[in-house]
């Protein structure tokens, strides 16, 4: 990825387009510019009708500069965007921002002048950020290259950096900064002509200023750019926190008609954040909550977390969503207990959680210690301090004494604002970086995220640099292999399958099925009929060589009456499965965003109901192919539960891991695999596919 | 229930322990009852060693007293309390509220106080409110019966009734009036001595200022009395809206330290809540939300949902919680586009999302009118206006608009904060009694739950009065039915079984296997073998005589083996379940606080695993029985999906009618009833519980 250093520290800048015209883009940027930003660097103006600006000289042209500038910000209108660019590349500027809109959100037109203006900045080798969007926000070195008139309120320096696409929500989390936060970069990326989200977070995964990053998302525009960036911040053990629209079918079209960029799927998107240690937050306050707590502490080896408060019922609710949230209170060493009996009266909780009741509120020295005695306390990653109401002066001297606590440990003190009355205690702890979360499910679900980052973190193989392969263009054209064609390339790749055999007539069916042994099942045998049972082709447990006759003569009848215009290869004949264990499904598809994707799962009729299923990116390291079958609800039924034999899982996972080689050895051709059912047996009967469907690409040759 | 208005609009009141050492509870009290209350009638204070206090006579005890009140608040420390209450309850005082703390919150000495309080109030036929709370809070009327220093801060009149246990969580949601929610009345019942939550419940449901009822539950002493007053409340129309802590251990073993009270199984208490139409909620800030919107409008027939925004980011993120909540976005009357057309520029989206863009977030009148567009259009049910940004101006005139737009119309507005800065803006919103929500996500649960409320109150049977049972204290013994007992009895209470015989010979099983036709199950009959399967007991597929002489030779083996102690009854010998069907379980206990529950769900291996259950309490109506069957996830499996025949849906829903009544026919005997596996065929083949286990009480006759 390129080196983004000058555009984000620039030397020197042009303004293209600044006005003085009150409240034009062109005048706000410049204000911000001139009057708000620290910039130490040359600034050129260029505006072809004036010959000064504020006291500065106006060029007419960036042909016209006495140098180059590191970057230029073109606020012109639409309709002379594209030649001030040209103008830009020709004159070898490295970055331009484009904030003007009026491109690819604006209709038919918008989306030529767009296509028009990548190949320009292609053409000369200059990256592009934007165009419509708000600009670029440096905050750590206070340089707002930014039309809006927020840009000065907003400049509460921080570890945060913050990569968007859209300004609205951008600028949401900017405003977290009343609660706090301190975010030092905001790069708002807008229709991504060329830089995207993606490059940002590569750059902030580099950048020694940032600590967490924090993205939100419409859509993903290149899968392996994104999984790049992300797999540096956590190779360098950055965390990337991600709000990603388009959950529902509702959130995909809104995001698509405001973006015009494809979403994909929301399944195969969590997955991959997953993958990738990517933390997923459901809404935009559960990004500065999180990313908060991420700016005040690694997440702990200790996961235990302690609450204290001063009431009974806060302590009952906050305890509940603790326990729902699958997260563990602490146990106190005895040392703490000790400490907390000798300090605290008879009736209150000494156990976790704390309840000192409100009697000794008002004793700000006996809340210290006692505060101060939990929060030191080994066992723990976390305190949590939900405060309930503001009571005035008794909630200013909690806050003084969360501060004065938080100064004497490492470990995190979490108040929770959960009043709506929102005074002096409230400001004290803002003011003191504590940036409270507004209720205890939030809260709790920040928590939840950091320790499941830790556990992530510390898991085998996390933040080693991940293979991706570059995603084709769809399809124009995809067949699906026979049954028989599908499981020799199965069996090719060192996948086990029971014994099987293509008979073309009755007789060899027979033979086959003596040679193998009965039990067998008989299926038609044809590339043109996928959904073999639905037409009554498959017929199961026959036990002899009558009954192999007789579903012959039944099979071929259904195929004819059902697809007459098919082509009929024989049955395929196989041996039935064993008695016994459980029926899965591993299934292959290509995502327009992140390539081939795993799905991994319960079979059998239950498969679409429960949808108890699991999905990965490929390629598929040992690890991630554990963690799969462990991640099934139903992984029980496969480790023993309910009196069964445990099944063999060493088989299973070696299953996954080949078809993931099969896939990745055949990427340009493979758009569809579906193995489904897969019979698991019990540890050492190992794992077969029972029906294979590969569903591969038609190169325009082979067509021919 | 006894009617509290007495308690609740006093004409009376003494307050014994009345004070004027500054910041005593005494103290505290009467300056909220003189200085801070509208209080009309004739107050008495009461206080042995003062004769006068603040200008006001004082009285040495109750007894000496010109008149009876119609309350004494009791303020004495607990060690005077037992003397007063008995002074009061000599009196014929008719509602004692004793405020003072230290009795079963307080180990073992409070606890016996507590009974003893408890007597007395029963004795003398007093009404006891408390001990241990902060007091009653008649907010419409102004009158506080209350030591919070917090009563004259928490005035904002309102339609919301509140109903808790602890005082802490309580004042949380009466500082929710800084959003503007007003709230009428505040009980907070302490230990629940005597009245309960549920007594203020039945209240509300018939207080004419009361609209919306909201309750904080810790614990639940009496499930038929709290089942009664939501009722009552359902009956009259009005929500009842619940927090009910103890979903997890912690939660549980928390409030269980807290208040002494059992919490009772979460998922039983969430049932009934489903069940009597109580909605119930996951965090204090969605109590709030929740009750907020029911004040301002009862859930529409029209569920549609409308968004309208001025960022497109935002519109997505908005669409995307709608969509995730399984609620609708409303499809505008083509009257409304055509307005929207008119209205806006081209690249807005007129579509539901609105996305005016943010270009004419500037122009009032336009906002102004394409809002109210919107709001009036006859497909929905409410406008959602998501304000990610506090622009100063700019938003302020949005909340202008807002404030103007809903005056035109009754669908409700509901603006959501999302900004952590909170301006002027937020302030006009608040003022103007929006209590905007502060989370995308919480906004859009409350307009779920909303809807969800809507469509039980439409359900057929909502609202209607229920039946309860008192509940038993736990038995001391219980007894496991044999199988064939426990068919008997399901026989002859109307339930359908496959053919079955208790065979105490070899001879007498085959017999009975001729006469019923092979293949058949054999299974072990001995009261004292309950897990039949563990020990060998059970045989399946039996194809002929042979075949069942052999299996009853190795279960009685096993059973001898593993339970030498057992008295064996010889086999029970059953026909084979046809092939096909479904496995389903059907459950039923006894809650100690709700009486008997049926749980009824998937059965055989993924019963546990997928937990695919739901829950009433007994007994059940018809309307019931239905719901019960069509909120499984694998409903789909029985409605024919997958390819499957469409299950005997109408034997199943009669099964469940059957067993309710059979449990009611018996509900003094019946600890505990487990059928699982039910086999479930296709439509006209019935369903047949192939198992039974029936656990019944044992009594002290039976016993002996």
């Amino acid at each position: 990825m390129t080196d983004l250093s000058r555009l984000i520290h620039p030397r020197s800048i042009a303004l293209v387009g600044a006005s003085d015209r009150t409240h034009s883009i062109g005048e706000r940027t410049l204000t911000n510019l001139l009057d708000h930003s620290d910039f130490e660097g040359d600034i050129y103006l260029v505006n072809p009708t004036k010959t000064e600006m504020r006291g500065r000289r106006c060029w007419p042209s960036v042909a016209s500069l006495p140098a180059t500038p590191d970057v230029a910000v073109i606020v012109v209108p639409a309709s002379g965007v594209l030649t001030v660019a040209e103008e830009c590349a020709a004159r070898g500027v490295p970055f331009a921002i484009v904030l003007t809109s009026g491109f690819g959100e604006a209709g038919e037109e918008g989306e030529r002048a767009q296509v028009r203006l990548k190949e320009i900045a292609e053409a000369g080798g200059m990256r592009l950020y934007g165009p419509n969007c708000p600009g670029l926000t440096n905050v750590n070195h206070r340089l707002g290259l930014t039309f809006s008139p927020s840009f000065p309120h907003d400049l509460v320096k921080g570890p945060i950096g913050l990569a968007t696409q859209g300004g609205g929500l951008g600028r949401n989390v900017m405003q977290a900064m009343d609660r706090g936060i301190g975010i030092g970069l905001w790069a708002s990326t807008g229709n991504e002509v060329d830089l995207q989200v993606a490059d940002f977070i590569h750059y902030m995964a580099d950048a020694p200023d940032i600590k967490v990053i924090v993205t939100l998302l419409e859509g993903i525009k290149d899968g392996a750019k994104f999984v790049a960036a992300v797999n540096r911040a956590a190779a360098n053990g950055k965390p990337v926190i991600a709000l990603k629209v388009g959950k529902s079918e509702y959130g995909q079209k809104a995001a698509q008609s405001h973006t015009a960029s494809l979403t994909g799927s929301a399944e195969v998107n969590s997955a991959v954040f997953r993958q990738c240690g990517v933390i997923e937050v459901d809404d935009i306050d559960e990004l500065v909550d999180t990313a908060w707590l991420f700016a005040r502490a690694e997440p702990p080896a200790s996961e235990g977390v302690a609450i204290y408060t001063s009431s009974g019922g806060t302590a009952a609710l906050t305890a509940d969503a603790v326990g729902t949230a699958g997260l563990t209170l602490a146990q106190f060493t005895p040392h703490t207990r000790e400490l907390l009996g000798a300090l605290l009266p008879a009736y209150a909780a000494l156990d976790n959680p704390v309840d000192t009741t409100a009697a000794v509120l008002s004793d700000a020295a006996l809340i210290e210690k006692s505060l101060s005695a939990v929060a030191v306390d080994p066992h723990l990653g976390c305190v949590i301090v939900p405060i309930a109401l503001d009571y005035g002066d008794t909630t200013i001297q909690l806050a003084r004494t969360i501060i004065a606590a938080q100064k004497g440990c490492a470990t995190p003190i979490l108040p929770i604002w959960m009043s709506d009355r929102m005074g002096e205690g409230y400001r004290m702890l803002v003011e003191n970086g504590f940036a409270p979360p507004r209720s205890v499910g939030k809260a709790v679900k920040a928590i939840q995220r950091w320790v499941e980052y830790g556990r992530w973190k510390r898991s085998p193989g996390a933040g080693a640099p991940m293979k991706t392969v570059a995603v084709l263009a769809p399809a124009r054209a995809t067949r699906s292999l026979s049954e028989a064609e599908a499981k020799r390339q199965l069996l090719a790749a060192g996948i086990d399958l029971l014994p099987h055999a293509l008979a073309p007539t009755q007789e060899e069916a027979v033979a086959a099925a003596d040679a193998m042994g009965y039990p067998v099942v008989a299926k038609i045998a044809s590339e043109q009929i996928v959904h073999k049972s639905d037409i009554g082709g498959v017929k199961v447990g026959l036990q002899d060589a009558d009954q192999l006759r007789h579903a012959w003569t039944d099979i071929m009848e259904a195929a004819l009456r059902h697809r007459p215009d098919a082509t009929l290869d024989g049955l395929l004949i196989e041996k039935m499965a064993p008695r016994g264990g459980l029926e899965l499904m591993v299934g292959v598809t290509r995502d327009p965003v992140f390539g081939h994707v795993m799905t991994f799962g319960l079979g059998g009729i239950y498969v679409e109901i429960l949808r108890d299923v699991t999905r990965r990116m490929l390629p598929l390291s040992a690890g991630e192919a554990a963690a799969m079958v462990r991640e099934m609800r139903c992984f029980p039924l496969l480790d023993g539960a309910r009196g069964r034999p445990p099944a063999d899982l060493q088989a299973l996972e070696t299953l996954l891991l080949r078809i993931s080689d099969f896939v990745m050895q055949n990427t340009d051709r493979i758009e569809e695999m579906d193995l489904n059912p897969v019979w698991i047996g019990a540890r050492g009967e190992g794992v077969l596919p029972l029906d294979a469907v590969i569903i591969e690409r038609v190169t325009e040759g082979a067509r021919a």
